[in-house]
């Protein structure tokens, strides 16, 4: 297969050379972008010098030779080339939010701004959170070529983390609020300068941003409503993103209310709460049996993103506050990987019937 | 003044050094250790070399010699001095938990799993949270010496955040679960190597730790539930730190229920919600006006630790979510000064009559 | 091929096991610990939860059952391993320093304190750094099992620096001093806990260590004693390791006299002295024209750690110091991949007769 | 005194402003920057907010109204107002690169692209590299207003480290070759964005920068030239700088042949080299006897940035290679201190007749 990355001079395209490099089932790789097309990889990515990777395409000759394309751009940008690639009969797994709320351009609009450009794409694409709906990018793949919405980082790594709570096992507070706090990474802000990811103003420092106003709000809780929505129940949700010194990595704590304590002393939690720990953890392990890349960790640990550097794996460890009345799933995924550029290839693994491990399979560095 | 600081070889006890070294009113600084009495301070802390500070006393010389001492001691271990400086009429002000529960032994020893070795100190000792019992600590102070329990790091940065919500001002939800999700920098675990602090194993990463079950949850409690009890109403807490790869400081996200809200479409916030976001920083600002080193950031501005590097400042940012309903405040300190040997020198210029702010003046050193 | 990686539990060890689980010719892979025999590798790194790779054999077990065998333990407990592995007709790999000096006992006794074990064992190892030696390699490896005595990492990075000025196309000081100033990322120090590795002693920082008698010192003399010899002339090293704040990688910056400059006014590089450097990076060029892990950087371009993380290429550049009379030669390695596990496989490689960059083809990761 | 610091909104500035706030002398700090006059300082360095550090002046109104002013300015941009001081009749601190070569503009030119704008001011001004000027400092003051040319931050850490052994108590390679390796934190690069200092591409990486070619190197050359003239002989120089992932310091290795040894075999180092080295350690400590911030470190210890964090020493470790031949001293200095503001202010203190050590006193803060 040849597998193009339209927008490769950024930190996904980055991401998704170093993984289709290595996929068994990718024989070519074409690369393009907007600004810099003529040029050579390596002189945007001094890594990849000597590397054979080529010269980069502009999107329209890269749409024309491909036969799966990833388009790695700015919400708005990518429109038209999912357009091209469902025209010349191929699928287009796009990285931006373009296509991540489907026929709900209202919400779209409200938080990123933009209207969508040909709106009738919706017909033919699917949110590719892959343990979400797998089943249904499956069957529309089925069909003909398909327009993936890649995940956002965040909304990944929250959603998975409150899925099995949320699917029904589970009794959980009725209008509580979920409180998603989360950090990440420097990388997730992408190549751009900025004076926050300057070494001197972010090294050996942490602070929140955006606070009540992510544009992954709106993903995160359309996914959560999706699944509370199998056992009713209204969604409320607080997302607080946060930055931090190192360079990959998303750990997402989730606050899930399992109903109203009662106050009281604070001590530390009784033997009955790590009995309610262990059937919890029991639910999630049960929940994710089956998926590939999600691990929930057995007791006494806690996921940490450097146990999933460089993989794409989602590791979740499931607690409980010493009143045993408030749920904590702590999530980690390597933000450019299960994040972004892992779960495209993912996302492709499935559209194109691959095994869905394929190109995926290396180990966790620790560093 | 001369100054004692028994426990001087830990992270703590060297931070005191650097501080009351600077101190106008300490003109003599003595330094004890259990472990390395009789040894230079320079063989434990190299950048302490040529500065001339002497030998290490054993704590017993120290408390005898000194007019003030400070306990940088494991919890446990130093209530023999603190009786000690008592029976010779002089302040004690400890760095570890065995004074911040006042007469609550239940609570401690639960938590500590320790008794208290000596009861009775109870009857002169005072929780030396600044901003919230400067008047206790300056009348206890009056009538005699006396024994000051230094808060812990996180309580500080989560209690300071929490405050101005629950005193009364603020319309909270009755019974919500207050939420306060924390990253400290490796310096919060002290100076004896650990696994976790491996700079391998940590760096480049973050991971949660003691979910549901640190130490600093029933001290956190305690202050929250004091505060709101000046209003009516039960105090729920979760607490959760984190391990972040940055040397110093504490960001706490503090998440504070203000009522059932509707559920519903995840818009961005209102005007109304931005309107009501400023009333309720007003409130903070007013709540620590006279505050010296407490500030209230400004509309658009987010807490982040390397705005209060090396000073004792506390900064809070007071946000809301996008749909009102919840008070998110973010609290920055850095965890070694105001956490820690910083406010241990507040509490000791209150005691002392030295104005509030003398030897704590550094500015904040962005890098 | 049946793989087994005894000293699994170490930071060498994890790396064998990283690059061996994505090894197109490895189908299955034991692993072994002498201390933590009959534990799950998971318990050790938590990395590798649920990933399959099952229980630590010991030593004994694996030996037996390999069809090669990787040791990645301290210098003098392998010895035994590798002659029961050459009894059993297979190859040993070790990474250790214990084979890395051929029949010189007498320079290993004197700079690791360590007699050899089983000296005869050195009639059938070789010194694994690929591009000197991969003749010789191959040629005993025809013969029969080898055990291969892989590099040091500042070796590697430093010896691959220096070679193509010592091969002899070059005109360079005779008796000149060769200067190597490395610094490597934490990770080289190992897995073992030590009061410099620990985060806040050596986050946000940078030192020194071992100067003027870090062991890797002879190995480095002895390489460029070798390459030196093909034209003749005196060897002189000075070598000065450093740890820097990261995980990964070494960067070493060589220094190479070209003669005797004049002295005099110091002046921005001429011209010439450009010209100059642009022939000396043609030597380079031609002289790695054919490894499949080394490159030789273009002008403009300086090597960096980052630019070859997680890969085991060794990126080289070259330049001029403004008189134009000192080469400075700049090397980067991961010293966890080509600097170790990296080039261990690539002995394999060479030793069984597979493509010399089986396992080793992922992509640099800028982060 | 009331002091100025115009270019308030670099990092020098920032340094300068932090410095100067704990200045026993100051009792009031005015600050000025060409492009943001009119804004508050806290507009630009959110650290500073609510300290009441005021508004930015223009460098026209704080030259007219400061005792003392300090330029953190580009080379190039500070002439003027240095011309202004001296007009008023007050002393000018330059912490760019316009004075620190004297009367050498052909120096300067040609590695700076600049020409002097009023050349005559050098009759005024004089390098401030304190341990080398000290008295030329003290004698030009006495006589009237000066401009000090502050000296670099990698000249200030590669000249105390060498003086030593170049003026004259040793015997050092005529003719040979100093080598100075140098690597510094990214604040050293200054507020300026850039993709270099980029966190995703400099973080958890190391890299050389401008081999051959830092401008730098002529003042380097020139002070080790001072230095070595006073014994005769011929300077020569390589100086390369690199870029660590921290924040602050320099640390500088600097190689200087002591004479031209045999080759031959490769031990570690004889009990004479131990005690050759003991010998020049004491030549150290004895040049530096009355230095207030430089530090001869004791034998078995190593200089380190941490050790010198936020404070003005500047410690020097002395060594030999293996063979005795080489001498290595490696210096570590805060480059925001030392290497800047706070050499600049122990300017101010010896122009002004202050304690030298005035502001300045602040222990090193291991983190």
């Amino acid at each position: 297969m040849l597998a193009g990355v339209i927008g490769a001079t950024g930190y996904a395209g980055a991401e998704l050379i170093r993984l289709l490099s290595g996929h068994p089932k990718i024989n070519e790789l074409l690369l393009a972008s907007v600004s810099h097309s003529g040029e050579s990889i390596e002189t945007v990515f001094s890594q990849f010098t000597r590397l054979g990777l080529g010269t980069l395409l502009s999107p329209e000759e890269l749409v024309s030779r491909a036969g799966v394309v990833f388009g790695a751009l700015p919400s708005g940008k990518g429109e038209s080339y999912a357009k091209a690639c469902l025209d010349r009969g191929i699928s287009y797994i796009d990285l931006s939010a373009d296509f991540r709320f489907d026929k709900d351009e209202e919400t779209f609009s409200a938080w990123y701004g933009l209207p969508y450009v040909y709106p009738e794409l919706r017909n033919h694409s699917v949110y590719g959170l892959c343990e979400l709906n797998r089943s249904r990018i499956r069957e529309l793949a089925a069909q003909g070529p398909v327009i993936v919405g890649n995940p956002g980082c965040y909304p990944t790594a929250v959603s998975l983390a409150a899925f099995p709570a949320l699917a029904g096992a589970l009794d959980i507070e009725s209008g509580g609020v979920i409180i998603a706090d989360a950090i990440s990474g420097v990388t997730g802000a992408g190549r751009d300068l900025g004076r926050a990811y300057h070494f001197p103003e972010c090294g050996d420092s942490a602070a929140p941003y955006k606070v009540g106003s992510h544009r992954h709000t709106p993903e995160i809780y359309r996914n959560l409503d999706i699944m509370r929505k199998r056992k009713g129940g209204r969604t409320r949700l607080v997302f607080t993103p946060h930055l931090g010194p190192f360079n990959r990595g998303i750990l997402a704590t989730v606050y899930i209310p399992l109903g109203s304590g009662s106050g009281g002393q604070c001590r530390p939690a009784s033997e009955d709460t790590a009995a309610k720990a262990r059937q919890i953890r029991a639910v999630y392990s049960e929940f994710y049996r089956d998926e590939p890349f999600v691990r929930v960790l057995p007791e006494g640990r806690s996921a940490a993103t450097n146990q999933v550097r460089h993989s794409n794996y989602c590791d979740l460890s499931v607690h409980l506050d010493q009143s045993g009345m408030t749920l904590i799933v702590v999530s980690a995924i390597d933000n450019m990987v299960k994040g972004a550029a892992g779960q495209a290839v993912q996302n492709m693994n499935i559209i194109l019937g691959f095994d869905e491990r394929a190109g995926l399979e290396s180990l966790p560095a620790l560093f």
